[in-house]
């Protein structure tokens, strides 16, 4: 599986329930009141496409696939700044998200939209689109929620998908999507640490990522908040522990998105070693605390993962 | 002045500041906090269309004048339901305005976008537009804040257009739009007791009414809330009083264009007395307050004209 012989290890990050997000900039929020504000800050969202701004930012290659639809896929597609990108029509609206800061106290209220059904021929749409763009790819990522009705075999699809083109599968998602995914057998999952407890309905964190993989994982990141990050991999007894001396202060919006992006270019230049995986998905995850806006991470990343405290645990 | 000749009464409202209103309803919103939503409920907005709504939705000819630029004047287009409409193509995209709903207590908070500024080139077409949609009309209706950097004389020169097509011309606007549609003897002007106050600098609503007919208007109505409406006339020393025997319980967004689209429909109908025009104008803006949404009259809006108690006071 070593693909360091590629030129171009681009990446193909999956979004199946894309979002453009608005963000305003509130001066102090009264509940129920009226306020005038400026137009928002609007940027294409959704997980996967935010780890391909991480990867961009970082001149990694990298081709964001998406639905879009309606006339906020139209806006989507215009938010997706300079990133490669494949969007698949579809017919339903791309839902928003809305954030409200609130500037007297920074405070941030978000209110993310479900994401509208698609049709059963819009998910093989979307399907044979990610199959169109795995040759030459290096690493398959998919990410984020899934609208409603999705099929129950999404994840696993893509899964199956990259095994075929002979590459890791990445996934970052929640409930029924991460145990599907695991079942599967992806190269490497990265839930928090509540969407594990919730998926596996386990009371330790050790037990949930043993699950995943007793399952079909080969690789779990589990990132733990200020407690850093744990790495769980199948064959492998303990756990590596990687966490920073002191945590960081800043905006954890976004951090685990940047965590995946740097599992991902670790991979896409044929690394599979779950320590330097692990390491840098917790320097790219703290670098992004670091940033206020969502999709960047700190330039000084690679001091923070020379910082880390790593730890081979029981 | 009599347009009671006129087979198809059409009234024409203009629409300079536009926006596309998105409603959301949030089960409970917490400060800080992530929500989910369903997709919001998407209408044309601003005050112009609203009066246009209004006046659809009773059977009234009316058409509505607007700009629209961008994905968010494409959503505009769709929002505006079977409304007849003339879109002015501008280059900056249209304003959203946001309400979030709490449904656990039914406040509204609003978040309203400022539009963006027109370029000289877009106002004189939107006025281009205006004129050409004169002849046959029987009103005029222009509403609503201005975007930044909007011409001072643009109500005026509305105001003149009107004139120059021999028909009246209602204006509802705040601040210098209101004072200057004033000084271009306006012939319907409905400011609400703040932002009569607020423009005229009077602390008196009488004396701020007064103001206007002296700058040059011939009519002001003014809301004043549950307290009702009053009416004033140039020329005519007293003033109307309009009001309900006891106050109604509802929904007061949008009473105001409910008001300007029953006195439009008076004039459209070749009516200029201020006794009718005041009576329906108060009919319909206590008719919208019964309703839930912005832009509806409830169908007992008659009912709520006879009940009314004026009084010509000194």
């Amino acid at each position: 599986m070593a693909r360091s012989f590629r030129g171009n290890p681009m990446i193909v990050t999956v979004t199946p329930n894309p979002a453009i997000d608005l963000t305003y900039q509130v001066a102090g929020i009264v509940p129920g009141g009226s306020h005038r504000v400026r137009p928002p800050l609007l940027r294409a969202g959704g997980k996967g496409i935010n780890v391909a701004r991480v990867l961009h930012g970082q001149g990694v290659p990298v081709r964001a696939v998406a639905t879009a639809g309606g006339d906020t896929g139209t806006e989507l597609a215009a938010g997706l700044g300079g990133i490669e990108h494949r969007l698949v029509p579809v017919g339903a609206a791309t839902r928003r998200t809305i954030a409200l800061v609130d500037q007297t106290d920074g405070e941030t209220s978000i209110f993310n939209e479900f994401g509208a059904s698609l049709l059963p021929a819009e998910w093989q749409a979307l399907a044979a689109a990610v199959a169109d763009e795995l040759p030459g790819a290096a690493v398959l990522v998919g990410s984020g929620s899934l609208p409603e009705g999705a099929p129950a075999d999404f994840y696993p699809g893509l899964v199956a998908l990259a095994r075929h083109a002979g590459i890791p599968a990445v996934v970052d998602a929640s409930g029924g999507g991460l145990l599907s995914a695991a079942s599967a057998g992806a190269d490497l999952l990265k839930p928090n640490r509540a969407e594990l407890l919730e998926a596996t309905g386990e009371r330790d964190l050790a037990a949930g990522a043993r699950m995943l993989l007793r399952l079909g994982a080969h690789r779990v990141l589990v990132s733990n908040g200020a407690e850093g990050m744990l790495g769980f991999e199948s064959g492998r007894p303990g756990q590596l522990s990687a966490r920073l001396p002191q945590p960081l202060v800043g905006n954890p919006t976004g951090a685990g998105d940047a965590a995946v992006a740097g599992a991902a270019s670790v991979l896409a230049a044929g690394e599979l070693d779950l320590r330097v995986l692990l390491c840098r998905a917790a320097a790219w995850g703290s670098a992004a605390v670091l940033m206020p806006g969502a999709g960047e991470i700190s330039p000084d990343w690679q001091e923070l993962e020379s910082d880390l405290i790593v730890e081979e645990l029981s």
